[in-house]
């Protein structure tokens, strides 16, 4: 199951990807179908975040709503996905949206090449955020910001959706606590990161966070650490690796994050990048005017977007 | 005027902290007395979010139900302090808690010395942030960690509110922008905060981040670069300094965060704190249980926290 959030006349609206292109507004759904949603709550399909705070009873109502479409039934709760405008599938989380750095053996490399220095690897993953002012789905143009930034960059990463609340969540349960998996763009004005020291002001440029098209359930990817990875500026590939290669897998970054901090349905984690950076090229290659970036993740799909 | 969000029976409301320590459910007055609302959408009084997204229009109803309860008008919509329990002003905010690192020439001195380094200005203020999970209310306990964290530590620094939406802000419009003058405390467990080595995790606890008591309007406070700001831990000066000692000015602070990145109504800032922190101290001298640590500015007044 696919899971999306598209711009309709009604309004922002949950979605399933079903075969052939087509989408189901879940909420239309519900509401030509009533029976289907016995015994759940009236808002469960307001958002992507309210599904997942249902839990089992929202994914299952969801399920087989979608059942009902792909049979040709609810056919006034149906659309063309190249008709709607996605949105990121959760477009307004509860907290910044968490970040990884430095979480592949040769991205780490590359940093430590192109400044010069001898190669250290993190002992302990390193966190920083993107707020809620930097999401943009699927297709929406990356703002080239070129009066704040001469050096915007992209990094493709694997994106969790935290499902389950907790806190000191252990490595073996962690995956537990994950709803389903999207892939997530962290454009970096790599100039900004820089001179404000802390990677913050770098990575908050209003529109640089791609997330999509869609979140995949976890149970869809039978193993999220064996996953390719791969990002194209213009049809040429830039990056190239498999989450194999992560250097904190993705259970210890949940469980690290999760020490004192509570993780919350909808919170969002992307996990690290791997090589290829525009930075790291020699000569360096930042992003411009007109680029289209995309990015794959095996199992997933591609999110894309143009520069602006 | 101090706008303050407290806990009732009917859930989490807007009020007025009025003379002789009482209190103005600002949705009950409105109710009671429905004509002062005229023109206002009623949800104007739901948060303190959408009372400063309603502009003039939301702080001149406010004003006028607060000068009627002066005068013992609407005595169904006022109580005590003393059994209101206060939560912070704005406990859910769209987007992490902006903070800035080293922002006090005695505090990055202290740093550096407490790590046997030469002292080194910040060029470009250092911007990190804070999850809604870190924020509590004055009065409510701050929680030791100890089981992730032996060397918690305090910073008392003044917040700012963000009222007017705004990118790219000028210095010279910068303090436009302001709705409001608050106390935050930046709690920080400081072995996290290298090991981690970005600043975030180490400043991401769970209620490590009171802010309140109240919001001051911006109007009250002629010059928010003079204000005194002391930190008390037991009753013991720890930090004593002025805003007029910032590296970075509140209007330079906006004016660079807003850089490609778009502030929002409600939208909080942490201004950095001065030197006397807990780590710097010879021997390092760390919070623990049933402390209770003092936050005072002036003008504003004084973020009284536990820790627990």
């Amino acid at each position: 199951m696919r899971l999306i959030t598209f711009r309709s006349a009604a309004g922002d609206r949950l979605g399933i990807l079903l075969k052939n292109d087509r989408i189901l507004d879940l909420q239309k759904a519900r509401l030509i179908h009533a029976s289907s949603g016995e015994g759940t709550p009236p808002s469960i399909f307001d958002s992507l975040t309210s599904l997942i705070e249902a839990g089992e009873t929202g994914v299952a109502a969801a399920r087989q709503l979608a059942a009902m479409a792909e049979v040709g039934e609810l056919p006034d709760a149906t659309g063309e996905l190249s008709e709607a405008l996605l949105l990121a599938p959760i477009p307004k989380p509860r907290k910044n949206v968490f970040c990884v750095g430095r979480n592949y053996v040769e991205h780490v490399n590359e940093g430590y090449r192109a400044r010069g220095v001898e190669t250290k690897l993190p002992e302990f993953p390193q966190f920083f955020t993107k707020p809620q002012t930097t999401i943009i789905g699927a297709g929406a143009p990356i703002p080239l910001h070129a009066d704040v930034t001469e050096k915007l960059d992209y990094e493709v990463e694997l994106g969790v959706i935290i499902g389950q609340r907790g806190t000191n969540i252990t490595e073996a349960a962690a995956l537990d606590h994950i709803f389903g998996f999207t892939i997530i763009n962290d454009i970096t004005a790599r100039d900004l990161q820089r001179r404000h020291d802390q990677w913050f002001k770098g990575k908050a440029l209003d529109g640089s966070c791609p997330i999509g098209p869609w979140v995949v359930l976890r149970e869809k990817i039978s193993n999220p650490q064996s996953l390719d990875i791969t990002l194209r500026v213009n049809g040429e590939v830039r990056q190239q690796s498999n989450t194999a290669r992560m250097i904190f897998s993705i259970a210890r970054l949940i469980s690290e994050l999760s020490q004192g901090l509570t993780l919350e349905p909808g919170d969002i984690i992307a996990t690290g990048t791997p090589s290829g950076v525009g930075y790291a090229m020699d000569p360096p290659n930042f992003l411009k005017a007109g680029d289209v970036v995309s990015c794959e993740i095996e199992g997933i799909g591609t999110l894309e977007n143009r520069v602006n």
